[in-house]
């Protein structure tokens, strides 16, 4: 096997050593059942009870009521732009939405099909930098949708938003889900493509409340309903099996940590320290506004993009990689998931100083 | 590592051994990497040359011109249902089915939702034993339909049905695709689940001709045109980059087995096998008509529910697993996809031999 190097990947993204160890010794025979993770029936015994295992897992650790469902689907976060809508909304209806970054506009102009769409806030003008606060949304909205991390501009909510009442809460959580706590109760729908956070691309998580499922539109395709997935217990198609076994092994590894409280913490240190070291650093900035930082994604530039080039080019030789910034903000970005490890922001930061000593 | 046995199931299946250990080898680091094969971002090099070599295998393999585009989509055949429709009938078209078991019929129900349904022909009232021969399309059918394999009830279309001049045909492959060689150039699209004979569950592959691609709608979610997945070569959004990669291996398999020409012997060998025996047999009967056997999925029987179940019993017990039949037969079904081993068939045949005598 070769050795492992420093992957600031921003999706799919390093997973913990643990999960990668269990499904290798799974791949050819689940447990003691002769038959291959891959290879077992999504209505095997075996299968079900890895299925029961992660919803399980998944319940204990984000502390989610019964009447809300967990479901296991496929497409990403772009197919719940536009499926929220399809289920949720009616041409007269309107569904406000706060804007920070490429994502949430990603989800407007599918919602636009629909029905009519409200901005409550938006960052476009200053390049996604920061959360807004100034927040107006529209008299009567169907739901709110909200991008929690906003990947690729570094920022992130430091809690949801307040929203009217009687509104629905909807988040697309894919770079941040359990990594920190958070009230679902709040929440009307969470979803979050797994590639981040939870495990391999190919499935995304949904927890969402029975009565928003119930509210749902049936004159839509079968597989487009999230009644469908709820009565079936997301099996009423060959569900993605290894990725949801996958995640299950993660949500066991979170639980292991300490659970989010924990992972929580362990985020601000890793963020934080890199934070510190942008603060004080003459050659490097952070682009997100302070008080928008995401600790998922710390977004920064030197401010010469040939010197930003060369900076990645020294980091991926020292097996620091994936940290190309988005082709919209430049420069660098350290993705910084629940399982990257922390020795890895030490060597960022190392050579960070050194290759500032060296431009000085 | 445990023991493998012999495993039947319907899907997800067998897959080739080669396949799960190259996969085993590349769980922490893909090559020399040092980043494992689901932590890839789906940008990077690495993953590029992943998918690179997964579309040329596929196309060497089937002979796949290159008018045609090779996607991995989500969400199973399931989801094709109504894709395909959705992007390709009008209110006032029709699409022509042949209806041979439960995956046309929820094929057709979808269809219903955007244009007009016609039927070519059903075995329904006798519960899809056979594919029918007398057909009858419609006057002008914007493209026919079928499923080319029958997974549940054990029947096989031995060719493509001749459809009239200028309509498309489209084909459900999801539990024969590359089982036996076809020519491409008489299907408009080609899609198939891949965790029958392509990999696991969670990746769809699609072969579609590029003027069925241009014509589909645009006025539907953009993850749900065709062209959004043509033109971004399946990275439109993340792809499921594990079941790409999978099936990358199983197709390098299949060329290292010989290709599609030599797999199909060997498919006929294994289901000849099978069939030669209930054809011999005083308790086991096939369900399926002679001239529509399936060379995938052999279904059979003993005519008494109790003894069926006794002898599935007893088969697990052997090691010999998932050989329940569906209910909607009922009985026993042996899958015997391209990755399932011929020395399965015999102890399968042995098995059956020796119950036989002890219920004479």
């Amino acid at each position: 096997m070769s050795q492992r190097i420093y992957n600031f990947s921003a999706g799919p993204a390093v997973l913990p050593v643990p999960v990668l160890d269990e499904a290798r010794e799974n791949l050819h025979s689940l447990g003691e059942t002769g038959i291959g993770i891959m290879e077992h029936s999504h209505r095997s015994k075996a299968f079900l009870a890895v299925y029961n295992e992660t919803v399980e897992r998944c319940r204990e650790l984000a502390g989610i009521p019964d009447d809300y469902h967990i479901l296991f689907l496929q497409g990403g976060a772009s197919s719940q732009f536009f499926m929220a809508p399809m289920n949720f909304l009616t041409p007269d209806q309107t569904a406000d939405f706060l804007v920070t970054g490429a994502w949430s506009k990603k989800a407007i102009a599918e919602a636009k099909r629909f029905g009519k769409t409200h901005i409550v806030c938006s960052s476009d003008d200053s390049n996604f930098n920061q959360i807004p606060t100034e927040r107006n949304y529209s008299e009567n909205p169907r739901y709110v949708h909200f991008t929690s991390n906003n990947t690729i501009f570094g920022t992130q909510f430091k809690t949801e938003p307040e929203i009217p009442a009687g509104a629905t809460l909807v988040c697309d959580a894919s770079s941040d889900i359990f990594s920190r706590p958070i009230d679902v109760t709040k929440y009307g729908m969470i979803y979050a493509g797994a590639q981040k956070n939870l495990g391999p691309s190919g499935v995304t998580l949904v927890i969402i409340h029975d009565d928003l499922v119930q509210s749902g539109s049936k004159d839509i395709p079968t597989m487009l309903q999230y009644r469908t997935h709820a009565e079936k217990e997301s099996a009423f198609n060959t569900p993605p099996t290894f990725g949801i076994y996958i995640m299950g092994l993660v949500l066991k590894w979170i639980q292991n940590s300490g659970g989010v409280v924990e992972l929580e913490k362990v985020n601000q240190q890793k963020a934080g320290k890199l934070y510190d070291y942008l603060d004080e650093s003459q050659l490097f900035q952070g682009t997100a506004e302070s008080d928008s930082r995401s600790l998922m994604n710390v977004t920064f530039v030197t401010g010469d993009a040939e010197l930003d080039a060369r900076f990645i080019e020294t980091a991926t030789a020292r097996g620091l990689d994936g940290l190309k910034g988005h082709r919209s903000v430049g420069g660098m970005r350290a993705s910084l998931y629940n399982a990257f490890p922390p020795e890895g922001v030490d060597a960022l930061i190392e050579l960070m100083r050194e290759f500032e000593e060296g431009h000085r």
